[in-house]
């Protein structure tokens, strides 16, 4: 491994940047070249790369975003796109490519690496968490404080008001963001795509914190739950509930945005690095990840098709205190 | 003036609690009594109230929302609402009336002053900075800094995507907290209420930026805008500009929460010391407020009527930096 | 277990609160009466204690500091003070102990609990991580983002004027904010109690730094490290290295406080709601934990004895990026 | 005016980049060309300059410190340095130059336009507020509220713990900081250069404090008062008041960096704005600020001898809110 290529695609998540830096830094340490590829995979099939050197990453390691900028490539859906791609890869004489992405993106890597037969190793950058072969991807810490934040302010204005607030947060199918910003939000309820809560159940959990004068007053909707989304379900809860004055915010992507955490940020370094070393190890269709805090290496086709759990105790949690 | 009672009423803002312990320290320094009045208007009616100490409003300088709550009260704007709160008023012994809140609760509070001839003073208290008689309300600098930390956040992932956002900020009928969170955003562009931009004008500047190759790619929509809401305008740029991937979020309530910035626990720490002041000075009928950094009380009907006009050396600034 | 008793002893740490709210909360959802204790094992032996309801900790989880207030307990320590503790807790017929804190705070929990055959359970809330069997104390994260927000303030100005800052963090004998918060900051060195580096070793690092042009500069250095406090090695550091404009920032008790962030919240929710339900199931002289993301109940005498290590992993990690 | 200059010159303070930014977009915008000079006027000394275009400072509104870098030029304060600086100046073919900084920026400033009769205009950056002919300086209210959220912070651990923290907070000679800080932070006093307070007085308040059981245990000192450093201080305070357990923070650099707020943004834009207007105007040896919100340019020399008088109004309330 002499030269590799790096890119993040998909949508962007905080932390991209450090993991960025960490690829570019590992690289440079072990004596690799390391080429930047702009807006995902269409910067491999327009060959739009530079090499990437300490200073490039100098002061991205508390920015959101991604420098190297971001895109989903519906080029690199199409046969000729990917073999476009692998002709820039050749050209450029690179060895390996890290792609940091969500399981879109490793869907693509995975199947660009049989085609071609190139080493690829993924890094999980998605806020959603949805990952298996990882407890946590990068972003997603971030994206769960974005999120409580906003609900610490909209409890503010819901606490002064008696109203009742249903607050969507981001998560595609995944509910993780919502448990977590609903247990750090104190939110009296929430709805997330792993559960089959249904509006009456939300109903009763609802009318028992009237009873007990909750001052909790938010109820979190993960976006892809299957009540609808955060109008749908207040809407359905309006019709039964009229003593309350019923707002709804959709927290929107604020939540991709935002300078990233400190674990964000130690995550997104320790698994850059490890991408690195991995690819000098000879590793090849994996993703790396930490699992009990160990870095691990996972096939690619089983980190995208392992469907990863919500906490079952978590979730007894937020029952518990939501009296 | 021996008693006062004081309430907080209509839309919540950051600093409110701040200006209620203000109200309440100087009372207290002035050897006068002060009762807290819950949930505005309807706590007068209600007779929800009780005496605060020094030690009442330990710890609430730095949150967001109103402790005493607040509530737009319906019942106050009838006669038998009024005579209801003025008996209780009578019943308490209170002298004076602190009420801090926005032009729709000063309204109330001057009708009832004239009709009882009851000492009252107002104290502004809205993120939406639309009163005249003061230069800042209580409440807009955070405002300003909730909606421009949230559009720094949005502006990560605009950048990493090339996508033009349209965020809708809050401010009624008024463009202030667009303005400022414009410029402080680095917006492309922004609608607000008080200019009658077309959709012609907006697409011709966006058209600009994107032929300076602008990295800045924000709209900011005043809510109370002509030409409709985010969704509205974003769906009429899109009719026009389609090689935009286009956005939209709504900032919505936690514009309202947080903790208030300085600059706004200053603003009601002077206001609400003022007020106290003004009441035992025999001011009444007035809303105080600071202009060029000087207190100042204004006839409360003037405050409601007269229009502040927003600054236009600032909207010829967000132009000049928007190239 | 029909009545229990939860304090909060020693520093204080961002997340309390959210601890004490899970305990309550989780004890009346078992029909379990809850008391809380005023300043830690002092309000045990001066029976200053009060029955805590569902509202009682309602908006406390935002919070920092601990409401029930805490400190280190002298008359704890001797035979006397905990005979009079007994006698409250006789008294108060109180059946358990819930005690949030750190090492000090057990050691004692551990010796009232023999001496008397009271059922105890802790609960790690110190920011400094420093306890074994748990992977993350209750306040941990919080501060980590406190000192690397702090850091990257000063590296803003550290870059526009070429300075090296040394920038001393808490953790008393213990690594991991240092650690942490150098990764998350980017700084060229850390120096930690765990390690032995010489002024040499950090010379050599900083030389190297200088030579790469690296942009960072900011040097960690933990409160317990055997090359003294930050004005010490900062001073050894000049006599050699008279190039560099050098200054020193002690962090200090800002990383005590602060709103927890929202990984604390969940941890303590977690640990407050496992404490109580511990206690029924007949826990006792146990720390509840969480490791590898599962619920541990260990031993309290082994959770202070065994010295928990430092990743060096993360050391590693951070030597790599710093080039 | 063709062609103009911008540096930034002495501490920096968060916004400069928001200002350099507004000189850059208003020049292009007005027809001038624009050069970046590095290191403040070592960069005019040393030739290290190149022109700034649109792109220049696209995505440095956000960010603390100065892009340009800054320095305290020595070189500069000799009649051989500012005759290299006239030759490069000269060279360039720069037809005016902009200073962003303080009055020790802005006297090399008035010095070198007078010996070589070349227009400059001053903008008022740092986070003291210490220039007359201006309201408020740029960095002033970040750094007002990067003290307050640190004294925040501070509070919860202070109050958990029934502690006295002496807080030292930045300002040079003048107390601006100080005193917002310490009416945001609700301190029980503060200790300003501009007052003379003794040890008694403030002991005296601390008693009073006590006795009302304020719930406030911070007070501000301001790094420039007479009665020595926060250390000092809390040592003095010490020995006459033995019930309290005393800590000293010192909040030190960070009170430089970090994003700048809303209305630093919104300041830092209007006034390099007004400076390239200014230039255009026929303005020299001015100082572009703010009074009362509108445009004002005061003679350097005039901005820099008069002394900005801290309100006596804010340190009255400050007084009455402590009790």
């Amino acid at each position: 491994i002499k030269k590799i290529g790096v890119l993040t695609s998909g949508g962007d998540a905080p932390g991209m940047n450090a993991a960025v830096r960490a690829v570019v830094r590992a690289s440079i340490y072990y004596g690799i070249e390391v080429y930047g590829i702009y807006r995902g995979y269409d910067g491999l099939i327009n060959d739009k790369m530079e090499e990437l050197h300490v200073r490039s990453v100098s002061n991205i390691l508390s920015r959101g975003g991604t420098f190297l900028l971001s895109a989903r490539s519906e080029a690199f859906r199409t046969k000729e796109g990917r073999a476009k791609a692998y002709e820039n890869f050749k050209a450029r004489e690179l060895d390996a490519l890290v792609v940091i992405g969500g399981d879109g993106s490793f869907t693509g890597a995975d199947i660009f690496s049989q085609e071609y037969d190139v080493p690829v190793i993924g890094i999980p950058g998605t806020i959603d968490n949805d990952l298996a072969g990882t407890d946590y991807t990068i972003g997603f810490d971030t994206a769960c404080n974005t999120a409580r934040e906003a609900i610490d302010k909209i409890r503010d204005t819901a606490s002064s008001h008696d109203r009742l607030f249903f607050i969507e947060v981001m998560g595609r199918d995944a509910g993780f963001i919502a448990v977590n910003s609903a247990i750090g939000g104190g939110a009296v309820a929430m709805i997330v795509p792993e559960h089959n809560w249904s509006i009456d159940q939300l109903i009763k959990r609802l009318r028992k914190g009237a009873a007990n004068q909750k001052a909790s007053n938010v109820v979190i909707i993960a976006e892809g739950c299957k009540l609808g989304n955060a109008y749908d379900v207040a809407a359905k809860v309006k019709e039964q509930l009229d003593y309350f004055d019923i707002r709804v915010t959709v927290l929107g992507h604020l939540q991709r945005g935002g300078s990233p955490t400190t674990m964000d940020r130690v995550l997104a370094s320790r698994l850059g690095v490890a991408a690195v070393e991995g690819l000098r190890d000879g590793q090849s269709k994996v993703m790396v990840g930490v699992i009990n805090n160990r870095i691990t290496y996972t096939p690619i086709g089983e980190a995208i098709k392992t469907v990863k759990r919500l906490d079952d105790d978590e979730f007894r949690i937020a029952k518990i205190l939501s009296i």
